[in-house]
């Protein structure tokens, strides 16, 4: 990856791409050709595939850094570049990008924006919806809009970016973004622990934000039964002792001493109340990113499982465990497995049931049984996943009708014949 | 104000106030009446000012905090609460706004929302796009549109509520919204600096970001032309020696012995370098107001200074000040004062010029000579601001044309006859 600035042979190539995308969508708005806009194709929803004979419009090709600015950290990138090679492009230059995801080594930043990605930083850095300070995207039409500003700040009128921001390639095909990045930390703990209930666990989380404060970089959790997959399929072994709940805490600061006395008083506090019962705690880069593994890898440990039916939903954090243990009674033996595990400090759970085989009685079990509960504490079925092709007709449990209608409207008046990515987020009731 | 949840009295008195909103908005939508939102009135490009003979809607009857989390730290409240008692009510429990500005005793957290506010806490807590959570607005037509989710993540579809920020009240009234509150540090400290240029201003700037890192929490600027105002106009005292350049930096934190132990590296590390030539530290409160009072206080003494031609400007932050410089050389003596102040962090410029009154040559010479020069460097002539009445022609100096064709679209599907405050944001050219 090269950081040349839009310049020479980069700027005649990206010209050349960017003519054949707006030659394409010319082409297919012309004579109502559906087209299936995609990046690395790793999002759980259904967004990025197609379903009967859309067009694929990747952004593969568009993987080049246009630009980076070490006083500011503003990156401006194309979208098909791949989110781990935007890390280590940043890491070399003492910064790093705002978020982080499992599926880092082949998602795009194009899709991350179109999918407004979450994952592993958002309680430190914030969304995308922050960060992203600048799009270039094309339009149903072939237009292109060119709003890839690099300021942190800028009031000039509506801030058309975000309607690309989240909308999964429904609105527009974004081509290019800029990211607010910040500063690598110059010192990284890891703090792995065990926790004999639920409520420990957020007694913990509360804890740990009064005394880690500014450097809790990240407050994850798994259960034992996410534990016990990662045994059984990944051959993953636990490093501390079998609890009902295990807790990956991040810390990231300047100051190595400061960060580990502030680590140090929490982990004090946390043992001597019994909050915690076992712990261990990384401070080198392999040591990190085995602890790091066994929260991140429980979707590839799922995937041996067996069939796997994936809930992502955002509650009052007190709530996230009440609904795995409801669906995992409400179940009983028709499931495999029920397990819970997700980003505590964002109220985000992600519920996931497994089966031998695809079973719709299982899934009438289910749906709507998992949205309803979720309705029922004003929580959304979707808080980092989106809606894609599965969940597009489940958004009435989260969204008012006004609200969807607006949506409506939008997609109408950006894309009147619907030919950017159909079938995918709006619910058919929405459509025009 | 009382926390009661939108139950009993409050939630009576809400219906009745909605309701109200909603007939007039009825009422004018059929009449073609036009309608001008107001909060507490306090912005600087005449956003909330009616220009004919427009129907004010008031939010000032709407000023209740619905609801307060003490968990997640979202607060949910109406549109009319002055910013400075829901920081008041904040800090009683713990926790601070993420926002932060130098009209707070009045400005309405509607209007700080509408306006998409940027302020002292930015460089921080970032931008309102991402710690605003929900809205409640009401439409044009009447309608109710409800987004007052509580959930830090939500993926359910496109975040229609951020149509509303930052808008200015052309496309709904913002009625409600709930906004994620950090929790309020345990140690503040505010350190006074100068610097003898620029140059090693930005150096400080960069030092700063490096020693201080996560517990910096503003690094703010003025000139000393703000100093010799401040000094004439508001019998300020200065409290260091005369400079051409002050710095007003704050550090927020969870542990006071750290933060200080970094603050006196930071300032060890500046003053043995010479980047900074004098400085005082504050850690007890009222000398902590008394000096970011000196930062506060510009406007205010700029408006004892004459007729204030007022320009906020966000460059990449090595250009700031030679935008002032250029402009001092460019007006000479036509100019009473040309200062510059504003938030180095964000890389935003406030540019003031004063004039014994109002000049309509001295006007002519300014515009658009600092527009061009900002649009040089690509910059954006309203960072924090807004387009309002004042800058709204402006607009094509920082967004493409079909950016701004966007726009008219979006307010002719939302306002189709046009009667949410007109004149305002909209440039001429892009009214449907």
């Amino acid at each position: 990856m090269r950081s040349l600035g839009y310049s020479g042979e980069l700027h005649l190539r990206t010209l050349a791409i960017m003519h054949n995308y707006v030659l394409i969508l010319l082409y297919c708005n012309a004579r109502n050709l559906a087209v299936c806009p995609q990046g690395g194709n790793t999002g759980l929803v259904g967004g990025s595939v197609p379903v009967f004979d859309e067009i694929i419009l990747s952004t593969a090709l568009l993987n080049q850094v246009i630009a980076f600015d070490n006083i500011s950290g503003i990156l401006t990138c194309q979208a098909g570049c791949v989110l781990q090679h935007l890390s280590e492009f940043l890491e070399e230059r003492d910064f790093i990008m705002p978020l982080d995801l499992g599926s880092k080594g082949s998602c795009h930043i194009g899709g991350n924006v179109s999918t407004n990605a979450g994952g592993l930083r958002l309680l430190r850095y914030g969304s995308l919806r922050g960060t992203v300070l600048g799009i270039e995207a094309v339009l149903a039409d072939g237009k292109v809009l060119n709003c890839l500003a690099s300021l942190r700040k800028d009031n000039t009128g509506y801030d058309v970016k975000q309607l690309f921001i989240g909308s999964e390639g429904t609105l527009g095909v974004i081509t290019a973004v800029s990211v607010l990045c910040p500063r690598k930390p110059g010192s990284v703990n890891v703090a792995f622990l065990g926790c004999s209930s639920f409520q420990n666990l957020l007694k913990t989380f509360h804890t740990c934000r009064g005394t880690l404060g500014e450097i809790l970089s990240a407050f994850e959790f798994l259960d034992a039964s996410c534990m016990s997959l990662l045994e059984t399929h990944l051959k993953l072994t636990n490093p501390i002792s079998e609890n009902p709940f295990y807790i990956v805490i991040e810390t990231a600061g300047s100051n190595s001493a400061h960060d580990e006395e502030k680590l140090h008083n929490f982990l004090d506090k946390v043992m001597t109340s019994s909050l915690v019962t076992d712990g261990t705690v990384a401070t080198e880069e392999t040591k990190i990113k085995a602890l790091w593994s066994l929260r991140e890898r429980v979707t590839e440990a799922l995937r041996h499982d067996g069939y796997t039916y994936k809930y992502d939903i955002s509650l009052p954090v007190e709530k996230i465990y009440d609904l795995v243990s409801d669906t995992r009674e409400h179940l009983g033996r028709r499931a495999k497995n029920v397990v819970g595990y997700g980003h505590v400090g964002d109220g985000n759970l992600h519920l996931n049931i497994t089966s031998p085989s695809e079973d719709a009685g299982l899934l009438a079990a289910i749906e709507p049984y998992v949205y309803e509960w979720a309705a029922r504490y004003r929580g959304s079925i979707s808080a980092e996943h989106g809606l894609g092709l599965k969940k597009r007709n489940f958004i009435h449990y989260s969204k008012e009708p006004n609200a969807v209608a607006l949506m409506g409207d939008l997609k109408a008046m950006l894309d009147p014949k619907g030919i950017l990515n159909p079938y995918k987020t709006l619910p058919d009731d929405a459509r025009s």
